[in-house]
């Protein structure tokens, strides 16, 4: 088949004239106030390869903290590219002990792959309160059905590391200590709300800094 | 356990960096042009909980009006809180034998919940022109699927109050014989596409103050 | 315009042949496996207007009980008229001093109405853990965007009773205590995943019927 | 570039093992039940390029009816196909003075292409009862957004045909005049929902074949 | 039924009080960024009839080129008023021996209907890479799933025109030859991904102007 | 707070009555016909953690083929756990020089995260053709636009591994070369379709089993 060069300035004005399909992506204006639907986009014409490429998980986290534990987000705060997208990715890492409280992704499942070291997880169901729990080995995978509380332990006896993907640009992250404890939600309240004792509740809030 | 004060601020560290996970809510900033996927979000730091609660349905609607009803909505224009989060509510205020004209919402289905008196209730199907009609009392609620025409008349002895959910920020409202008789709709064109004779045409016009 | 009657016939096969509009709505048909996207339909020519209307919300809750509340549902397994329309309800009875205990619904935002008395509620954001609190009355509406911890107390003097609608056909409903108590989830884990004292957990778990 | 046959095999049990990619498409098995989302899917294997294409959009439609005018669908029911992919297409031919009567599309928006001939068109908002009208002429498009009231009226002097595109496998189609007097909708009701003369409906129920 | 007029203004008050249905529709703004979910919308005052029809699909695209063929696009870029609607059409021209060369849409389904000539179409499963294909004429309509290769040429013996629909307001178009040979992919990176040949990839690099 | 035993029963009838919010989860039933949302789902009463956990992808891929590369899927076939939570997962492994060849996935975005070795991977936009290209080193990751075409390759000096993400159950998986050599697609359309030289494309049908 013969393509004679000045026949294809043809071809391209014909199939792509000012169109301007700007929407293979949306890689977030984060200077933009946001949408329901996400951030708007940056223009096209200023997108390079970095936009979607993120070197920000590469490092391990610090888990030299009390939960011995990290979480290092690549949501679209941090990796404007997943904008529109529908996907974003978490780094855990868990020192021998380490802990992921209890907590919800009120926007998103969880599908969290091991990478190394032994993790145990568990979520509870809503419907009837079953504990499903799993120990998962290096190359494992659970998933976590959208806003079911959750968990991570490192049972193993070597730091662990996992990545955690959600079907969405932010699934928010609610640690239910923290919503309790971490903040001047009355006491009264939080006992009120919990059945838990006014004793627990106070030493809890003082060790996260809680007042009320 | 014991959980040392210097510790945790790490983990808030760990666990929240830079990150910004400010879509838990997009209140709506009407000043803003909206989008297919609702208002803009408002800055965080100036949401309070002002914005998530409404005052403006505790009052009882004016029903001195040829209809002898009234609907005082809380979609997202009014209450800003609702934006992109998939939610609206209207309430509904009928005089005895007030009369909600057949309408339609163009985008959601509406759940109605009566709350005071008896309220006659009906949609017609787009399939088979099916008229499904039931008498609703306190306490009682009903679907209309999505789009389909429908109604709802006080058929009881003493003014009745209802609240209409939405499971969308901002359903629409499209009255047909506003669509039909409150505009400059020429009244050629209705006859038609209604079938409806023209004197019967320009009657309900002069009623609604439309034209041509 | 003069429409005779022998024509009619004709517009009627020419704009419904053998068509099956059939989802205008989608009444769940419970005995069959649902789908993510709900339940199968029932046959259209199976459907009354009684499969679009519910009773099942017109009695009070029984609310001499603990928490002294009473949640009465119309969700799709209860009223599968809603099927596929996205929306539902509840109802809520709070007795003088009832407390709804902190709870998500994973899948939807909700939107309460405050029918009769005065109701204190609050939800807790994830991304800063502000504590979101009102008091409603009468009339007054709040929005609790989706997936997020959030209570309702009864804090007047008279019995309380609410409506709570949902942008979906099941919420879910899931309350922190009884995921965290009300199971074998044992309690070396749950004091691992909460830092809640073992004491408090075995109390807690005496209390709502938890083993391990 | 050298690649051994015995080596491609492997490629193909790498990269597709038992797998089942089942979902590039969900042709309808309309033996089944459907779901909110659609029909249930018909075996892969059965499938053939029949599934995909349809003739039935060939043939004009019979307008020697009241209206002048014919619709024939390529909707789900009748083209299994488009199951699934949230798209689906109708055939609209107008004999001179042909009409479409007021009608809405109660779950998506439709896109019209004007074949042959002249066909006015209008729509009307919801917002403020505006009617956008335009005359489309042969290669015209106008757009009808979700759920509005809308119709089709052949101005010119020969006869139009258009098709119409839909965002949804299944658009349902609902003629006002239908909905009212096509139908056992009880007179006194017709009346007190629409403001229509008693003498008008029954007129028209007459001329429709409807009852009470 | 009377309705004297004096009443009539309570009902517009009562039923659209400052509320503000601007959703209707939402016609794009092209001077602000896009956001996931399409451009921010024009405001409904200045929205005209004219923003919901256009007239660019009209005239025949210029076939005088290398593939014998012009796509002419209606999508939200050219047309804005399908902003939000999740539907747009684009016009295909295809001089005898035609082709729209093997390309897919990222975002959306289409389905073609022929209005002149023959067309072959044919598009290719991942599932198990069947090649589905069909000859359509005058009237048949074919639909291509979502993200597929597919291919379209005029196997007749005159000029053909199609219109393609799609359930989106931007399919996005990927053309699989521009995508390797049209830009500055390095042939030996095209080589690998591909296993052409290098000196087939030259040459048609060199055809459509492709460097590296 | 003194929580009496005999009480918390009525909590529990109270809050959770015949209910059944089957829908936490919907673990696929492979024995039913899938439908556009997915399959059907599991009786939760059979469903365990074990549905929710998969080991699958913790051993190696067989790279032993020609393009020295394995893709291990964990998709709703073969994961029936992620079945309607909008998330799913494969494992890819590339021996030195292995390359996952130009491909899409019809059906979602995809973020792949490098868990060992080199792997340069690039995308193509359809609006421009622009060719964006990275090197990601361990723990780097990058996010692939839905639908566009794409490719890895392990440029390193050992082999690599990668997971790659997808927000939805199953992204598809189209092989451009698959779907032009493996199969009965005849030669001369494949030349038609894509300029490619007949003896370029008689070459690769046959090292790749195709026909015609």
């Amino acid at each position: 088949m013969y393509l004679p060069y000045f026949f294809l300035f043809s071809i391209l004005l014909a199939l792509s004239p000012s169109s301007a399909l700007v929407q293979d992506f949306c890689v977030a204006d984060l200077s933009l106030p946001p949408t329901p639907a996400g951030y708007p986009c940056k223009k096209p014409s200023k997108v390079t390869a970095d936009d979607f490429a993120f070197h920000g998980l590469a490092a391990k986290g610090n888990t030299s903290n009390i939960i011995s534990a990290a979480v290092t987000p690549a949501l679209d705060a941090q990796f404007p590219g997943v904008n529109g997208l529908g996907i974003s990715i978490l780094r855990i890492d868990l020192a021998v002990g380490g802990v992921i409280p209890l907590h919800t992704h009120p926007a998103g499942s969880e599908l969290v792959v091991v990478i190394e070291g032994t993790i145990l997880v568990g979520f509870i169901s809503s419907f009837d309160n079953v504990v499903y729990i799993k120990t998962l080995n290096k190359g494992d995978i659970m998933v976590f059905p959208q806003g079911l509380v959750h968990f991570q332990i490192n049972t193993g006896k070597t730091p662990a590391l996992a990545f955690a993907s959600f079907g969405t640009q932010n699934p928010g992250l609610q640690i239910i200590d923290f919503a309790l404890f971490k903040n001047d939600f009355p006491t009264e309240l939080v006992n009120k709300v919990t059945f838990l004792d006014v004793a627990q509740i106070k030493k809890l809030k003082g060790v996260l800094g809680g007042t009320n």
